[in-house]
Formats: structure tokens, C-alpha cells, sequence
């Protein structure tokens, strides 16, 4: 896996090319941040049209319940 | 935000220092990746569930449909 090979010091790996990676990848993690803010902000709306749908069956059943009813009287 | 104050090369800072920040942030990354992927299944799941209960609500609105028919015969 990705956590298997951790970066070695290298003959010749000098401190401003450590700094450079160390830079790029700083940028990465914070990239990667703003875009799990904006995936759990879908997770957040997904959950919430969930509940709303989930809401609106219930009440077609208690429609569908209500029209059984009348018919039946 | 987090682009603006890249690492610099303060006196001092070692090769060893630099590396294992180095490797710090790898490891970061790396669990970021996971956590994403994992954001990314969910993120597909409720679409699914999101469409499933669509097609219940459309289900119920034709035998809201039909029941409101019979009844008008």
C-alpha cells in the first residue's frame, strides 16, 4: 500500500528538493481537504432528500390507505 | 487559506527534519485517500436509494391515480 515505502534520504536528495515535495504535497492535502468539505456537504443534502422522500411515500400510503377505506365503506 | 504560507527553509532545518515532515504528510495523505473513497461509495449509495424512493413515490402517485379513477366510475 501507499503507507509501505516511505520516503529514504538519497545520495544527493538535497534540502531544497525535500522542501519542494514537501511543498507540493502540502498543496495536495489542502485540495484534498476542500474537497472532502464539499463531499460530505452532498452526504449532508443526499441524507436530507432521503428523509424528505422517505417522508412523501409514507404519506402516499396513508393516502392509499385512506382510498381503500372509503371504497370499502 | 492553508496555499498561502508554503514551508520555508529556516536555518537550521535538517534533511532528517524535513523528511520525516516528509513522511508525515504522506501518511496523511494516504488516509485522506482512504476517507474519500469511502465518501465516494456512500455518496453512490444514497443516489441509489435516492432514485428507489423516486420511483416509490411515482408508484403510489399511479395507484393514487387509479384509486381516484375507480372511484369517479
Amino acid at each position: 500500500g501507499a503507507l509501505d515505502h516511505p520516503y529514504s534520504l538519497n545520495i544527493g536528495t538535497t534540502s531544497a528538493e525535500l522542501l519542494k515535495k514537501l511543498n507540493e504535497q502540502r498543496d495536495i492535502i489542502a485540495l484534498m481537504d476542500i474537497k472532502m468539505k464539499e463531499m460530505k456537504h452532498t452526504i449532508q443534502q443526499l441524507k436530507v432528500t432521503e428523509a424528505r422522500l422517505k417522508e412523501e411515500v409514507r404519506e402516499r400510503d396513508r393516502m392509499l390507505s385512506a382510498a381503500v377505506v372509503r371504497k370499502k365503506v
